[in-house]
């Protein structure tokens, strides 16, 4: 039986079961290519470090969160709703992955505050998309905005409580759910440009 | 000469000097003790409890911030103004916490790590001016906010960025500033009555 091709992404799959069981302190490239049953060489052809692995790993786990939102955006909804959907999506997937593995959440979390680069592209990626939702606002004349990236950073950093993983643990709280709804409101109504049909 | 009076304003004094000195993991009652030249049992006579002495120290050191505040929401100001005030100079007593004296900043993050209760009762204390500042601009017709407590924690959450610890290696970026703009007047156009007015 011919062996599987060795893919990228066969890799980064079994990086991420390696991490889970090693952890982020202890997993080496040789356990990776272990569970793969490659030698260690086979693996560096693909990520030329281990640095450059766990930050292709790193991506992975946070292109799964952006993917699901890019959908969010090209979906066909008037934009302050598309805002909150934005949101409420993001929050979700945050909370899912923090609630429904809370391992593998802790050892990104260990990956994510290592690579600085990773992480800026992401959130990156994130206000890009934001600036996208407002931008469809402001050409429908549904919201009004002088600054659209200086406000979607705002949009993203005032609604870090539900998305920045330091939060992680005030998510499973039963007035997490309010909460949000209290600080998206306050944002909504902040760039919406006519109030009553929004709020 | 007779020797000073041991007050507990005395005791926490010390206590914050040699947190500072120490480091909160190593800090003792008796190192306390010796620093004001008394007996570890003085010093119990005032706080029962080393947690309670760390308990103290840590309100002593966050009720800084909230006296200050008071004055704000005692001014005489319009409320929008006030509002952009109060957050302000949270944000300016936070950021020089943190940048004048890292190694007190860095003691009082441990300590309020441990101090749960005492956290909470600041926070409910902040929201609570926050609370009365919003309730002076309803009471104006400035504001037009249907949930009073819930909005003021909405604000408190959605300016985190400039006020949670967590965030303090952000606040010496030298865009900093314009951000805490961006979120601010985002949070304010959320609760204004009449748009033209404010922003």
């Amino acid at each position: 039986m011919a062996p599987e091709t060795l893919t990228p992404e066969r890799i980064l799959a079994a990086t991420e079961d390696v991490l889970r069981r090693h952890g982020p302190a202890k997993a080496t490239v040789v356990d990776v290519a272990r569970a793969l049953g490659v030698s260690h060489g086979s693996v560096y052809r693909h990520f030329r470090t281990k640095a450059a692995l766990r930050g292709a790993v790193t991506k992975r786990w946070l292109d799964r969160t952006t993917a699901r939102l890019a959908e969010v955006v090209a979906a066909d909804e008037p934009p302050a709703v598309k805002l909150r959907h934005w949101l409420s999506t993001l929050f979700e997937a945050k909370r899912h992955k923090a609630g429904d593995d809370p391992e593998l959440f802790a050892t990104y979390s260990v990956l994510t505050g290592e690579q600085n680069d990773v992480v800026d592209a992401h959130i990156a990626e994130l206000t890009s998309q934001l600036t996208a939702i407002l931008q469809q606002g402001v050409a429908c004349g549904e919201f009004d905005i002088s600054d659209l990236p200086a406000t979607a950073r705002a949009v993203f950093e005032a609604t870090a409580h539900f998305h920045d993983p330091v939060y992680a643990p005030e998510w499973s709280r039963p007035d997490a759910g309010p909460a949000f709804d209290a600080v998206v409101s306050l944002v909504v109504r902040g760039i919406v440009a006519c109030r009553p049909g929004v709020s």
